[in-house]
């Protein structure tokens, strides 16, 4: 592996590799006196993002100082960029500056791939458009296999805004790839025209989608990309496909809830089920940490000096 | 000691504490060929700013990185709280993520107590609304006792607009703690309606307040929170509460003046008082490295690896 | 050298020194495992930034990392400068926070040369106004005599909006002392009025100035500070003063092309100029971060610990 830019060009044992490394990242770091690992000492990361987002920054950049890499942030916004560069000669800058990984967050699907020819260096995509979020969809993963004992076999509801979601995207492949069931559950008009070509199934109806679920992951409802003629209210998206306290007892008492956050308390999740014991929601956050040092070591090192 | 709030909530011997330390931190630091200690080397520090302030930001990222903590900007303008998210899941997420320590600043009172209920970390204000600024206070207080030698039955005349000014609280609940006779002087516009319940006295005319006065605090004018008809010009204001020469006379010849920056030349301080050897501006910008120092340590260590 | 604020107050000797310095930083740190040096520990470095530019304050923050530095950024966007503290006031503020060297950009001329007044600390000039921008006419000229095999003798062509160009009038006073001829090309509105005073030629016509010159650079089109009724489009620049293949094939077989970015491709350089292997645009940015490791070595450590 040199980049990682989607879920769907990940095979089965790169996947199950980087969900063992991220095992190993979070026992090697957690309870030390000093929780950090010399591994990318004198690396430098560059966060590039041209979409804000705080949180997924931030959890890269305490990857990577966990690891001991210099990080850059670099903002897009009060950049050259601004100025019309071009995404060509700002990678063109990191690779000359000596970025040995930039880790990118882009409005528009396939930046990410675009930028990997104009850099020696690992590109690890952080979003792009409605495309793809692939480290979201492995801390998905893991959080999985550690509440549930494992991926193969288990039916995973993804609920909302599917065609607007890379977080979905990512994860409908990285689960079938790893022996899941995906079911997708939305409003029409919120899934995907081109869904015969992904290995999942639909449904319509939220209630009757929970009673086999082993997971659900409830998607934050993009308010600003929904066409207000659908859902006229918060109250009318909560009543059809929120997540509330009368739902979450229609799944199996061991099924667990999932959110990539930020949570639009009230809308799309009850906030008594955010914080429900059954919701994994911090706990994916902490996970974000560890699979992203692994990524970040499996990029930089190639797996050579584990 | 687990969190830093208000000086209203410190103990007398918690205060004299932390300005103990201060002078340990500022003793083990300067003049070193490297001026860093590695107490704190793999913690995380998180500057969760929901105002902007790059002076209390910058001296706490000074003083982390002096610590040799790792140091993460979470700008809550560029984060997902800007799509909405509560202060209870943005902590949840950064407690999620690790954070050793936070230090937050937020227009809205108790914000930093709210968030003490959802970290395992420490939680540092840096700043809340009208409320509290604790550190500044410590660092206003080491000031006085490094040039007035002490701070017991010293005189402090705190001047301008009290109400709207957490430094002013701060300083009020601390100099009285540790033994100090404090006097607010300024309009009974900008004076507080419960004042009471303060420990202090109140003057209205600033001439007569000066002449036993040990330090003179002069607060930055925020015209922003001001209402234009009480002052309808700078002029006006620096007449009737500036600090200028003539007035610099009135006081004792050992008298300080003070001032927590940024300051407004010619309005509450003239350039001459600010620029005077008894002004102790910079020094108290110097002292504020070493009391965050001071602070991080005794939260991050329980004072146990001195 | 205590600071380094423009090319013109530099000796030769000095500017040798810094290029040999630069020479040494790429040996020094290039292809080591960990390519860091331990020299600059426990010093900060402030990226003081009163404009917009990731690309210059990335290449300093790199360069500061890289020799161990602690690097604080700090935006006066988003600072207390934005409530009207003078420039005296934030330099009084860092020289208390113990900044070690303070690299400045702004858009008035002179102000880092007024921020030496009130630093202890060394002040790097990193762009002020349209006046000068010291450490990118030292990578440029670095770059040719990297390319050229020495500066001495050579033509170096410098295209465009001489007038607005800080890179410009650092390069006339560099490379014209360090033994090159200077020729300015441009349309006289885009010409300064004291021409006499630099030690340069002046030509109008770009396909006349190109058969003799061994390097030729090109500025970038600054839009926003041309009067549009000098150049309406872009098509009618880039046929006047834009480097095109047609051009490029004018110019002597050994002479490279020379950009500071960021690039305007299509208006003053072609995209496939751009991209010819005789453009040294991204050494240029790579040999950025040794210049100014070697800028930072010299003026913090005196050049004592070599």
């Amino acid at each position: 592996m040199k980049h990682l830019l989607t879920t769907k060009e990940l095979t089965r044992d790169e996947a199950e590799l980087i969900l063992e490394l991220t095992g190993q990242m979070a026992d090697a770091v957690s309870g030390r006196e000093v929780p950090k690992l010399p591994t990318l000492r004198g690396r430098t990361v560059v966060n590039l993002f041209y979409e804000d987002s705080t949180r997924t920054r931030t959890s890269f950049e305490t990857a990577a100082k966990r690891l001991s890499a210099d990080v850059v942030n670099f903002s897009a916004k009060t950049s050259s960029v601004s100025k019309g560069e071009s995404l060509r000669d700002t990678a063109l800058t990191l690779q000359a500056m000596g970025a040995d990984a930039v880790v990118i967050r882009h409005p528009a699907a396939g930046a990410p791939q675009r930028l990997t020819q104009w850099l020696d260096g690992a590109v690890l995509n952080a979003g792009d458009g409605t495309h793809a979020h692939p480290t979201q969809a492995l801390l998905d993963a893991y959080t999985m296999k550690q509440r549930l004992g494992g991926i193969e076999g288990r039916t995973v509801a993804v609920v909302g805004d599917i065609v607007h979601s890379r977080v979905a995207r990512s994860n409908v492949w990285l689960l079938s790839k790893l022996g899941a069931k995906v079911r997708l559950v939305g409003p029409p008009t919120l899934l995907p025209a081109n869904l015969e070509e992904w290995p999942v199934e639909v449904a319509y109806d939220l209630d009757s989608s929970l009673s086999d679920a082993d997971a659900v992951m409830m998607l934050r409802v993009q308010r600003e990309r929904m066409n207000d003629a659908f859902f006229p209210t918060a109250n009318e998206y909560a009543r059809l496909y929120g997540l509330d306290e009368r739902r979450l007892a229609l799944m199996p008492d061991h099924a667990i809830v999932m959110h990539p956050g930020p949570m639009n308390r009230g809308m799309e999740i009850a906030a008594a089920v955010a914080d429900s014991p059954r919701a994994t929601i911090t706990e994916q956050v902490a996970n974000g940490v560890w699979v992203r040092m692994a990524v970040l070591y499996l990029l930089l090192t190639n797996g050579e000096t584990a």
